[in-house]
């Protein structure tokens, strides 16, 4: 079997070091694919340390690959060696079920096989992620980076671009609507960056007043300090859409106070229980609408990445050294980073596993 | 002023009593009615009893109202006298503002005036509902009573009806979709109804096995009880709707779970917080949706009528003499009404105040 160079963790506590990692021969769907970049997601520390109790170890994060092809299985006729591709959060689904046959991969009903910490649907192995050299992927998880784009820089659209672009293409944003995106993080700053380009006009809602300048540069219209109560109130029954990015427990009622009747509040980061407790009132009385929204499917991805061609949008990445990848992590969970960490995978050859 | 005999509550605890009220001369664009049925709804109750904090005694509820015209103002065309015709939850709204505009007067920016402890827009006086021989509403707020409806059945109709109406229309309830109606009281049944009549396969929730049968003669195609753990687990991930018309606190977890994903859970009666906690990973992970509705709008609540006589539905009622309105709330509160009290008026006659 091929090996690949990769960054684990062994355990909760074992922070990331090397590992050689085995990759599979090419079934005749596959595509091999030479790494260059990945970018580091919240949801890669979560596994790293185990937060939700379903890491099996090693485990090799990575969501967010940038790579050229440099083999494909004898049914491969969409890419070829050399193509610059993609792949997000998925590497496989069912691909028969309702939500599959509509490119909605994400809610198969069988579940969709994640790019790592999943298991194969052929062997039974476990899925290694994107902080590796190389990663070999069914054509149909593979999306085509459009040359316009910087390939580093388009690393998080795979997840974090796509995140905050699907629902709000889902529920129809467009000229005329107002769109609240709270958090500025790696998902928050892309969705500022969609919102505007669809065009909406945007609010960023923080609770640093340090923020607001950086809000304004990415595209906000207007920055709102959640903690204002002042500025909250002023802002009430205003909003079309809310585009929650928070990945920890917080107060919705606020927000679901500034949406107009029939808005929608959309969770994109919350996967924990809704405290302090929803009010169920407000959204009785204004026919409101309380949403969650998962990554995107595959057609969707691809679109994405076209659409940031087209118009021009890029992540704001920091580039990193995967041998600082434990420094960067205790960065990413102080928020210390603008917006996103993209691996620059040279760094990777030479490191000794 | 006119006056007119009516049963109003004096306290939280008085329960209700004869009383002789005032009703405004008619405006340019009122009509006058008098009264013959008018359901009795749990919210009578909560504002008979002050549980809402906001009860400006003595209050007159009734907002299932169904009479004659009697007169009309003199700007008035679409009604005459002898008419019969119908009062909801609504008797103004500022009529300006965008849902105002677009027939959505329940979500009127400035609030809609209610049928009882409302404000009048012009005079400031407090709104009295229909526990009363007559009433006299702007006609904007009255609606036509189609020939082929039974007055008396059709009473529920105008809040218990509407509410349920409203957001399995306004979410495009169809043939092929399946509906879970939790609760069976006043709105529950109405909902089975509806959700039949839309071509849909209607599950009923209910935690009493004695209801099944009921369940099945109101139209439900299948009956879960929702403490059997095993039932709920096998009708997992199948619902494309939940129309969940309990009025108390109880655990929507289970239920979401219910949906397939993009499905919606619409709550029509619960207006306390939401506990125990809502969990907002399965709304994240099949972009599942939370959602409230209120009664509805002035053109649906005749939207409801025509389509109640078109497809030959009523509610079922339990007639009521006013003079047994203080038990039967004891009945309505312990759920032993099947489905709606509505009182007979003829009975008000002669009741001494
Ligand atoms: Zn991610
Ligand atoms: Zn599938
Ligand atoms: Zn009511
Ligand atoms: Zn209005």
């Amino acid at each position: 079997m091929p090996t690949a160079n990769a960054y684990a963790a062994q355990s909760e506590a074992s922070g990331l070091a090397p590992l050689t990692i085995e990759r599979r021969e090419l079934r005749g769907d596959d595509v091999a694919i030479e790494i260059d970049y990945c970018g580091v997601c919240h949801t890669d520390i979560h596994f790293a340390q185990n937060d939700w109790g379903m890491t099996m170890y090693p485990v090799v994060p990575g969501h967010e690959i940038i790579g050229r092809v440099t083999a494909v299985g004898e049914h491969v006729s969409a890419f070829q060696p050399g193509d610059t591709v993609g792949v997000g959060c998925m590497v496989d689904s069912c691909r028969h079920c309702e939500p599959c046959q509509q490119g909605l991969e994400q809610y198969c009903l069988e579940g969709p096989v994640v790019t790592y910490n999943g298991i194969d649907r052929h062997d039974g192995t476990v899925t290694y992620g994107g902080y590796s050299d190389s990663v070999v992927v069914n054509e149909h998880f593979v999306v085509r980076i459009p040359e316009q784009l910087d390939p580093a820089a388009a690393a998080p659209l795979l997840c974090a671009g796509i995140t905050t672009y699907s629902p709000l293409r889902h529920y129809g944003v467009k000229p005329g609507h107002k769109v609240g995106v709270i958090g500025m993080g790696g998902l928050g700053h892309m969705g500022i960056k969609f919102a505007r380009a669809l065009g909406a006009e945007v609010t960023v809602f923080t609770r640093s007043p340090d923020k607001v300048s950086e809000a304004e540069a990415q595209g906000a219209h207007q920055v709102i300090i959640s903690t204002d109560e002042e500025q909250m109130q002023a802002a009430a029954g205003q909003f079309d859409f809310m585009l929650d990015t928070v990945p920890v427990q917080h107060d919705l009622n606020p927000y679901i106070g500034l949406l107009r009747y029939d808005g929608t509040h959309i969770l994109v980061g919350l996967l924990e229980p809704v405290e302090p407790p929803l009010q169920a009132g407000p959204l009785v009385m204004g026919r409101k609408v309380l949403a969650g929204s998962l990554i995107g499917g595959m057609p969707e991805t691809q679109e994405v990445l076209d659409f940031c061609a087209d118009n021009d949008i890029a992540c704001d990445v920091e580039m990193l050294d995967i041998r600082k990848l434990n420094e960067a992590y205790e960065r990413v969970k102080k928020g210390d980073v603008k917006y996103r960490f993209v691996i620059d995978m040279a760094t990777l050859k030479g490191t000794a596993s």
